[in-house]
């Protein structure tokens, strides 16, 4: 495996971020659409954009970047618009999933990436519709209709996204977590809430891009190791996060879990088992990516030492 | 075109419901998923399971499959388990709609096809997630890996799905809807509205029977003037309907539109204007199947019928 200076990896992230940023700046809009002569109404798109744009470490985009460049060697000269299609989707999920999470029947969060969150801007309803427009987008961006992307992997990238936002991923492990406040859960059962919660969208953000390069078999399989690797250490870090950062650095309410009486895994195995589970995960990311026999994932181990070396 | 008695077209209907419902029965469950080990929560599904099961007329999902009838004339001998998931697949999003909707708030409707609805049921969290899992679920539907479906035409029915419930579609109407309250809109204004509200989910509907059917050129251009022309009339009939029927015919609170002062077609066209608008669509519908060239079209004009002279 190749080793990534940081300072390679950060020239690499922040390239691949301006198109990120670039490209749902363009998507996430109010544009007429020409088969259809209308846009999509501005005060729905409003609450969309201020979802999605201007904040977020887009950590999901560029894994599905850095998988689509593992695999496809020519990446960097094909464009790798599906990839980026494919980024954007996922980030999609993750902000409309942010976006319901916080509403007061859920988490009741009033501050999210250092600003108001988008029911507190936009009312309940609007952030309702705005979540729920933002889950259709991202089938939108996988499915052009112009020949940008083959119509067969449109299908496979629907399929992917949709099994991991839905009730056995995203959405179930959500519920999972909803019905577990204040019950002793143990660590397979956490686990499981995290694979699903959390877990599922981190691995099909790899998935994507490995299946826009059209992957398969061992690289294949070697890649979803290192995606429930990741997914799972960045939930860990993330409930380590939420005992040893303040709400600054995190731009959201720190200890919120604890004060809900979530599980965590540090409420579970504690704080240094915790770590140290961490860097076992980091561990097995790293093998899983030696095993692909790729030459070109030192994108890939580089976001696996960012998602357990991260402050917030 | 073939004229339908009432008594075939019931006929029909009822063998199709039968259809519908036992495979939203199977489709919308917690089985485990071989390749996930593990199925959704109980408690989520049981939620969606509720918002979706046992109620509706399912006039989305028989649009489908008259459809496909329409352009596959062997479609009885296929078994036609593609336009039996595009079917299940519109209903499950017209499904999530009506739970996102009736929530506090948006609608704060208590009383949906004569039961509580699913937030009073299952609290407001509980039903902001099955809607969040049962559109997901519908995309996943639509994307079988038993190659049951090709994945071609995956990838355009996903097209298809997701743009008619995203912010050119049902979501964007529901937010014109949202702020066009007290507003004094005009006819070409409310009619956008509606015909990104309900009109852009049954279009869809027709046209994703159409797409499973591999339609093209005129026929699907003739069925997608049958999918606007009835997708309107639609409207204007519930419209109608909600100063005419009464709470107990139809399922829910009538009135309820007057009452938030919301612009109707009824509002802005009278009553006797309204019901004739619907008969003439009922009539551009009629006409875009005989311009469509199909020989079985019998369903879908049975279908217009049903909309524009339904009771509730």
């Amino acid at each position: 495996m190749t080793a990534v200076s940081d300072g390679s990896l950060g020239a690499w992230m922040s390239a691949q971020l301006l198109r990120v940023e670039g490209a749902l700046d363009v998507w996430v809009t109010d544009a007429k659409v020409p088969k259809l002569g209308w846009g999509a109404p501005a005060s729905l798109v409003q609450a969309m954009r201020y979802a999605v744009l201007d904040g977020g470490k887009r950590l999901r985009p560029l894994l599905t970047l850095a998988a689509f460049e593992a695999v496809d060697a020519g990446a960097q000269a094909s464009g790798g618009e599906a990839a980026l299609r494919a980024a954007c989707a996922v980030e999609l999920i993750h902000a409309y999933s942010l976006v319901h999470d916080d509403m007061p029947c859920m988490d009741n969060d009033v501050l999210r990436r250092g600003k108001p969150t988008v029911h507190v801007k936009f009312g309940e309803a609007g952030a309702l519709l705005a979540g729920d427009a933002l889950q259709a987008l991202a089938f939108e961006l996988l499915t052009p209709d112009d020949g940008s992307l083959p119509l067969a992997v449109q299908g496979r990238l629907c399929a992917v996204l949709a099994r991991a936002a839905g009730s056995t991923g995203m959405a179930g492990g959500q519920a999972i977590d909803l019905a577990s406040v204040g019950l002793p859960l143990d660590e397979p059962a956490l686990r499981h809430m995290h694979q699903l919660k959390t877990g599922a969208l981190l691995h099909a953000s790899v998935m994507l891009g490995a299946v826009c390069a059209q992957a398969s078999g061992p690289v294949l399989a070697a890649l979803s190791d290192y995606g429930h690797a990741i997914g799972l250490a960045f939930q860990v870090v993330d409930d380590v996060l939420d005992v040893t950062a303040d709400s600054a650095a995190l731009g959201k309410t720190a200890g919120k879990d604890a004060d809900n009486d979530k599980p965590t895994y540090v409420s579970l195995l504690g704080l240094q088992a915790s770590q140290r589970l961490a860097t076992d995960l980091r561990a097995q990311a790293h093998s899983a990516l030696r095993s692909s026999g790729l030459a070109n994932t030192a994108a890939l181990a580089g976001l696996a030492d960012v998602v357990v070396q991260r402050s917030h």
